[in-house]
């Protein structure tokens, strides 16, 4: 047998473009792309990604091309995720919450020769591109209108053409350009980190054919769901659900901004099945007012992921109807690749233990090779207590090619020991769940013990009276730090919702190292361009209130 | 980005093998295979297995070695599709209707190391182990008792041991040998060609991993279905399902052999959701008398598969209630790759209508990269008009690694334009939808005219009378070939039905020179040990008969 190996026949590098052309003869005239009065099906949307594609190359771009979106979850970002590859370039989903200080930054990094913005972003784009250095060559600007949408600039003569004319000049029987190797690269997208400066992180086609398989059936997503964009896709390229509602023939709706009653109502109008969001927007859907929130006409289901969602949260998604499946991934990992698979014998137990557990990140989905938690000064696996933190790290065919242009940071996080370390810091529970308890920066260290600031916050989700809860390390003149919890309270919160009244809360639900010596209360906690609480700006902020001292709590109101 | 590739993190071999460890963690407690009173979890499951891959490496099985399995649908049967490569060893699972020659053959071309065997099979790998010739190490014996059968025969002095005793040698927490490579050998798999010698198809980790994920979403198989083995596991590993059951944590319910009231029973008994059959099972139970089919409690889903189901007998299945999936799959592609993906439009076509769609083989899975019908000279696709026939093609990653110590066959069948030939004959509907019009040598060529065997079968077992029907050529002196039907009643067929009724029934729906001109009445068709009607006699009757002479008819009950 040592003969036999990769032959013609079954060497064909996996990609996932081939699912559209699949989609195409399958769900031909099937919906495939929503967006208010606009209907595509799935015939007309591989015969525009090709048009794309084939437009591109018309264009000069060739292989390994960096192409840049600028775009909501409009149809055209949709077709991006095919077209653009497609023309054999690597797409490069740009935050559409990034200042032109940063867009111009990653433009430049990644080397990009054509941009698809969108017409409110063009004052963002047209900054950034006045910030490239002198004789960096400028990318071409392609304009995706949207009439749909009211007041928003027009095209400016110094746009190349517009989406919608870009294709009219493809061929919609262009044949699209295959990878030469399934480990070529297909995405390129840029973290937002809270701290660091932007890492590029290169995914391959074999990574993202594999891992759009392996989110479908860990989330069993049946044939012909009804997808509502609520992740944007600009998110890890929205967790790979872009290529896999290609493979089940979804109908995908789109949507430009995330707007709780707006949700209500596609769900209402549209039959929306599934959609993606972080907790921050589960936490939005679940505590929309009255008005707002509408009885679901049937089972909707949500993967949330992105954060550590607190067990409230989970509990009160639930209680609206919602059947909420908890994921975790990043970046580095194309999709979610850790779920917390449910358990029909969890179904007996109290909601607010299923909460607690489902808050939980769990086990690795089935297309994942192993997950572990390790001890960082002796690279051991931790017990599996639920109590020893320890690094999490992972390995798998999506784990990322790499950081582009980044040596330094590959090695760092992809070490020789075959492991992408996730710098996030969890504990091994003994039923083998994992669960996270921190980012390795977020850890508060109070008189040598370790506080996971994320399990202090999932305490403080469940106080009636807070909407958001945020906890960072506070220096401290005899326990070298505290915790210190920044807090935004619910509309309507009671008068008698003070620091003190927080803390004596706490001090029922936790061992006393880890209650809150200071309480802040906030209108809005600081979040990142994708709703992550910034931890470094209130880091700041604890920092300056200056040390506490023995025996002193404190609390103040911004 | 030329720089950035595999890496130690992204490049563990893809094995099906970790499907298991995953489901001891999530579906711990839930019932993994059952048979009669036996129920073993999940975790029991994952733990024999490594008793199992530990004891086989204590007996000295190495990587590579060739461990056969000579079992019916038994539990060790399931077990022995991870606890064996688990060892590092290849699986060989040989077909069990096969006679001690054929296995002798077989398990000399292997160079098996050791036998899986259930008491009922001894007598006949005895038989076949005399038979090996002289100074060829005979593989180690090891039988699989079974407390729920009686009459066995006992285990004989010349045996190693009993499984049972084997595992108990073996270590629980044994660390399971990983592939070194994802294209390292994982099953070895004898065809039953009808007509040629058997040939041993070799599959890699990789190519099973990826077919088991792509079974599991181009059925949409939810979280814990309840799947019976009507399909035996010995036929192209029971097309994935036996790893793909371990992905969603399904209960494997065994069946040591196919009786329709059995099947019933267990629908009934166990709430099986999902079955696997050949269309000639399929028929047995549609087919089944009044007092042994029973109503359906809930939606139960059968793919079908391994030759082309006659549109009478998906009509009648779906009739019974039967929720009928179509695909297409051979040794060569490990599982199902073809499959007549529905679309919800059809639905609201009459039954009949519906029937004969569903009776093509359809699309490519999502998972294959390829299908294409090509002419047989040119090498050219045919066009999409349902008429032109050529030789159907695959490429795709679960394509075979080529045959065992046979390269010009593996040359034949794989070749360097990248395509495996499946020597299957079809058309492509212009929906881009296939149909399997007959294997190569099944056309029957009438006065220049390329018949389709299984065009004329599909239309005589529309025919009220008929229960199996197989058309053969036969030689006609002035024509070259005519067709000749085999056929087989239903109990309690008209005296009416005659060789002259069934004739003049076929040319009101077929053109004239499709319709037999011989129709030969059987008791029963003779099959291959995995149920395919066996053409190659029928041929050599129809052959024996002589020539047709132009105008005449002919007819014989046998």
């Amino acid at each position: 047998m040592e003969k036999l190996g990769a032959n013609p026949a079954n060497s064909i590098p996996l990609t996932p473009l081939g699912f559209l052309e699949r989609a195409a003869t399958v769900y031909g005239d099937c919906p495939s792309v929503v967006y208010h009065d606009t209907v595509f099906t799935w015939s007309q949307t591989f015969r525009r990604c090709l048009r794309l594609a084939s437009a591109l190359v018309s264009l000069g771009i060739s292989r390994r091309d960096v192409v840049s979106v600028l775009l909501p979850n409009v149809p055209a970002m949709y077709e991006a995720h095919f077209g653009v590859p497609m023309s054999g370039a690597v797409l490069n989903s740009v935050n559409t919450r990034l200042d032109a200080r940063t867009v111009s930054v990653l433009l430049r990094h990644s080397g990009s020769k054509l941009v698809l913005v969108d017409p409110a972003l063009l004052p963002v784009l047209d900054d950034a591109l006045r910030l490239l250095p002198t004789g960096h060559p400028a990318p071409r600007v392609v304009v995706v209108e949207d009439p749909h949408e009211k007041e928003l600039p027009s095209t400016p003569a110094t746009a190349l053409t517009t989406y919608e004319r870009l294709l009219e000049t493809g061929d919609p029987e262009f044949a699209w350009v295959r990878p030469e190797s399934e480990w070529d690269p297909i995405v390129l997208n840029y973290t937002s980190g809270t701290t660091s400066a932007p890492k590029g992180v290169v995914h391959c086609h074999r990574g993202i054919y594999l891992v759009a398989l392996d989110s479908l059936v860990t989330w069993s997503v049946p044939e012909r769901p009804t997808y509502l964009w609520t992740l944007p896709m600009f998110h890890s390229n929205g967790w790979s659900f872009p290529w896999g509602m290609a493979v089940v023939g979804g109908t995908n709706v789109c949507l430009r901004r995330v707007d709780a009653g707006e949700v209500y109502n596609l769900i209402a109008e549209r039959g929306v099945t599934h959609l993606c969001c972080a907790p921050v927007v589960l936490n939005m859907l679940a505590n929309a007012p009255e008005g707002v929130r509408k009885p679901l006409p049937r089972k909707v289901r949500i993967m949330t992921a992105g954060s550590p969602p607190p067990a409230a949260v989970l509990y009160r998604a639930e209680a609206v109807g919602f059947d909420v499946t908890h994921g975790f991934g990043m970046t580095e990992t194309g999709a979610v690749v850790l779920s917390c698979a449910w358990k029909g014998e969890w179904d007996r137990l109290p909601a607010s233990e299923r909460a607690r557990l489902k808050a939980r990140q769990g086990v690795r989905t089935p297309g994942m090779a192993e997950v572990d938690i390790v001890d960082g000064e002796t690279g051991r696996s931790v017990p599996r207590d639920g109590a020893t933190m320890g690094e999490i790290v992972l390995r798998g065919a999506c784990v990322t090619l790499g950081y582009y242009k980044d040596g330094e940071a590959t090695r760092a996080a992809i070490r020789e020991d075959g492991w992408l370390y996730t710098g996030d810091v969890g504990v091994m529970h003994p039923d083998g769940y994992l669960e996270i308890r921190d980012r390795s920066k977020d850890v508060i260290i109070s008189g040598g013990e370790n506080i996971s600031s994320v399990e202090v916050e999932s305490v403080l989700y469940g106080h009636p009276a807070v909407n958001e809860a945020a906890v960072v390390a506070r220096p401290d003149e005899f326990w070298g730090e505290t915790p210190c919890a920044f807090v935004s309270l619910k509309d309507g919160a009671p008068a008698t919702t003070t620091a003190a009244e927080v803390i004596a809360w706490s001090r029922e639900r936790m061992p006393g190292y880890m209650v809150p010596k200071t309480v802040v209360f906030q209108g809005e906690l600081p979040k990142t361009s994708t709703g992550k609480i910034q931890k470094n700006v209130l880091r700041k902020l604890a920092k300056e209130m200056g040390p506490t001292r023995r025996g002193v709590v404190g609390s103040s109101k911004m």
